[in-house]
């Protein structure tokens, strides 16, 4: 049995990439923490101090999504696969939020972080939702519709969880890839185990901007922010050399796939799904290709960052040894 | 209560187009048939003879999908909508069958029909799946894998259905659109309605192409390939100008639009289900647009056709006079 | 030498597709016609009275680029290529407008004929240019601007040239395919000879559309739009099937895609190049694959319509015997 | 008059970022250097020692296109542009070299860096080019086709240029941005003037990968890879915010956009380009955008990098004050 670290970070990163660790542990470790939302609010909807934001001296950092870490995995090398066991995502305020932003989201023609259209941007606006952690329960007071009050079921998950890149670093706001990021899937919840592909020695994780609910494809670009106590299960898989971020619950095998445009993200993820049924499943790749193309699902984490995201999942039923 | 019509079709058709209604019914009435598979096999895998293949003096179709119609609605005028309330969806042989066919399918490059890289196309194989009604199980047999037989919970839709479009005719084969046609939606399956708008008197529904199951995409093309007997209840709704085809279930309503690339089909999709919200549930516009994002789902029908298909789903929960 | 044909329009179609000739040429005939604006105004801005535009008892057109025709070839039989050398394209009016359509254009997020987005449309405009047929030149008064005139050299050319397609019919006004249609390729112009894969019986030649000039793009969806008399000399290349269009100048050969996205039509054009010059010109494929690499160009003829059109070009100076 | 400086360089870079400079210069002042090719072979294919790689004690690179640099220009502040006045582009050796690389180039279907499909790659293959300067002409000689020689006319220009980006490092090899890098565009020539944003102290240019010719859109992914000695002259324009980068020649402005897929790079182009004719010439926005539809032409970079690159061109005699 693994023990047990209380992690009180005291940087918050806008970065994944090369850092000191803020801890260090073995395999079989869990790690309890806080995490802020999206713009840096805590449980008290106090900002992050200046003091506790990771800087650099010679970049500035689009300040979204600062994030806990980093943690590094002792033995952790090139070539392993990082599993990330989520035991818990507790929210840790009675309130989230959302809003509209400039030339940003699914419906708004942007580009990477820019509009591309003549059109001007859509209103600004922001919605303040109310979590009944108790009942599970997140509500948002609509003014000018004729529905009045929306009741959501909460499913708070993970929005942004990556490793140091390949190369160099990534801003945490927004751009998910091949190691993880801001991929914003409802997937990476409590009972999800993550695998991410380690380029670094210790493999370097990082993770924070919880959202208590969103829909598929996060079309407005927001979901309900908010901040948790998270608790993850550290674990290697050694010699395993990930392509893209995998993931695994009670039901499924699952690919994360990010980038542009979304019918390439769409094909990524599956044609790596094939790869991992013949890889360490033991299908032959054209029947692998068969029993996907009747069995699998696929979900849009974003269609909003610079990369959007797709979860090609195979149900576990259909792998071997499966009852 | 509406009259009951058993449709024996004397002929099938390749296009989705203004022709001889095959029967004419009034609103309330339900049509119970027999439809083929995509190769114009019936229940005892007979292929279609030639006299029953709808044909053309000037012109040659693409023959795949054939299907039963068209029906007229008395009373369908452009600007109504038609409501084909999906009753039940009866598999009447004990096989399916699946497929690759070349430069076809997610992964394999394909342009509209052809290829569109400088590669071969893969592999031509065939896959016979045999259905359990009784147990509702499809089952297929592997050689090549460690897996050696998949058993799927079957879920039998109707891959094509439509209506004469706004212009000319569409081959059933492929290229959904506005109309319907080609979706391989898996939500038009029995206890679903689709609205599709009606542009030619009587609206001139066809459908057929039945899938006993699919995955999410239908990533290499071809699904469980089945005939079934197909009971339809046909509603009209007046003067309902629809853009794309609506649907409804117990659990949702629905929008399904269809187009290349894939993320304007997604946008599509949900900029159609704000305007729905808007003009018929009393939503305020960007109400609506932070209540999808936050509530909505999406499926991805299909990524091989000429269009690919998104269905983005908004819970009935969520609407005016729901509990 | 072939026959000069005079031909005085009786009907003007907004479809390609399956019709009584209006004419029936022999290979080597030539015809000279004289077309109607993208909106139906003649050479005096005369509109195009009801009783020239053919209609169908069965379906409504969009009303968009009445085009003259049908020409019949006779001999034409599917299998072989239209040969359509435009001879002469001479403007006959001192004017030409231009304007921009709501949610249409390149930078307007429209979808196919509507906008995807959240956003309004942009501001309909309308843009009147002065044709100096001597000097060859348009000219435009700015009134906003610090530059108060723009005049741009004009290069007439056909905006909508095309066959009886494969299959059914395709409205004149938006998409262009693997038959031609509203490609708006400034290289349709004088000096270019444009082949059309002939599908039915006499192949059925439509055209008109004349663009006075036009940007690469033509991103806001409309160019300089006015009539003219046109001379082509029609011949015919038998057992040559085209799968799209092909053209030929003084300097390139050149093949003609339209699809959507626009990565797709830059791959089509330049894949079908590389076949083009492994079957007619003894290249061998992957030699043909590095030469095209580094001596082709490309053009994008229209980013707006439903479907992109693009244009890879091959210096003929790289054909065999060539010098 | 500014000095001249010939920079030796101990370094080579596989990354744009932050680094030591190797030169610091005056605006005006004139640098001349000798750039390695892609691999990093130079004048006498020598290969690039190690000694001379730029690397990094926590990352590995992509070790392709070592660039020289970074040059810094007293005054550059973050807001300023960089103005790059390339005087000359030198070839100095009698031959390049181009290759097809697996999962690489715009018809293999390749994602970003890898395949996204179930193919394999295509074959690998090496093409050796003669170049002889004296006739700037660039000679391959081909084995399996009818034509046996291909000789064209030699453009070199500078493949990869770009300044330290607004944040982190991109690695040289592929990726271009709003910060330049390896955009090929062969606009990048003696005689253009190319402005770059500045985001950090001193701009820190970077550059080299020099191709001696390459078709639009480098279709199989390889230009004609060879050294050069470049002369480039280095100004600044203070306080000009560029969000992409602007490029200027005798006949046109330009901006060149890189990103995926390829309509949202042709989109931004354009969009950019409307703004700064309205920021700096003095266009009302809408006259900017009828004009540029009917003068602009584009050009597509390449269309095989992670992002695609394509150059909105709009002619310097529709500016005020051109004759």
């Amino acid at each position: 049995m693994g023990k047990t670290h209380h992690l009180e970070p005291h940087l918050f990163y806008y970065t994944y990439g090369p850092a000191e660790p803020a801890l260090v542990v073995k395999p079989g470790d869990t790690v309890v923490t806080k995490t802020r939302d999206a713009s840096g609010l805590d449980e008290k909807l106090r900002p992050l101090p200046r003091s506790l934001k990771a800087t650099s001296p010679i970049t500035r950092y689009h300040e979204g999504n600062p994030l806990v870490g980093p943690i590094a995995v002792a033995g952790a090398r090139p070539g392993d696969a990082l599993a990330v066991h989520i035991r818990r995502i507790e929210l840790n305020r009675p309130t989230a939020w959302s809003s509209f932003v400039p030339h940003f989201g699914g419906f708004t023609g942007e580009g990477p972080g820019r509009g591309l259209l003549l059109h001007s941007p859509l209103p600004t606006q922001r919605f303040e939702w109310r979590l009944d952690r108790k009942r599970n329960v997140g509500t948002l007071t609509l003014k000018r519709s004729k529905v009045k009050e929306i009741r959501v079921p909460l499913h708070p998950f993970i929005g942004s969880i990556g490793v140091a890149p390949r190369f160099g670093r990534v801003e945490t706001a927004l751009t998910p890839g091949e190691y993880g990021g801001n991929m914003d899937c409802i997937e990476t919840r409590a009972g999800t185990t993550l695998y991410l592909p380690v380029w670094v020695e210790g493999a370097l994780l990082y993770f924070g901007d919880i959202h208590a609910a969103q829909g598929d494809g996060e079309v407005c670009g927001v979901a309900l922010e908010s901040s948790a106590e998270v608790t993850v299960e550290l674990g290697l898989r050694k010699a395993w050399p990930l392509e893209w971020p995998g993931l695994e619950d009670r039901s499924h095998i699952m690919v994360a796939a990010s980038t542009r445009p979304l019918e390439d993200a769409f094909a990524i993820a599956h044609v790596e799904m094939v790869k991992w049924l013949v890889a360490d499943f033991g299908y032959e790749k054209w029947e692998a290709y068969q029993v996907l193309s009747q069995v699998g699902t696929a979900r849009v984490g974003n269609m909003v960052d610079p990369n959007y995201t797709v979860v090609a999942k195979f149900p576990r039923k259909y792998l071997p040894g499966a009852r």
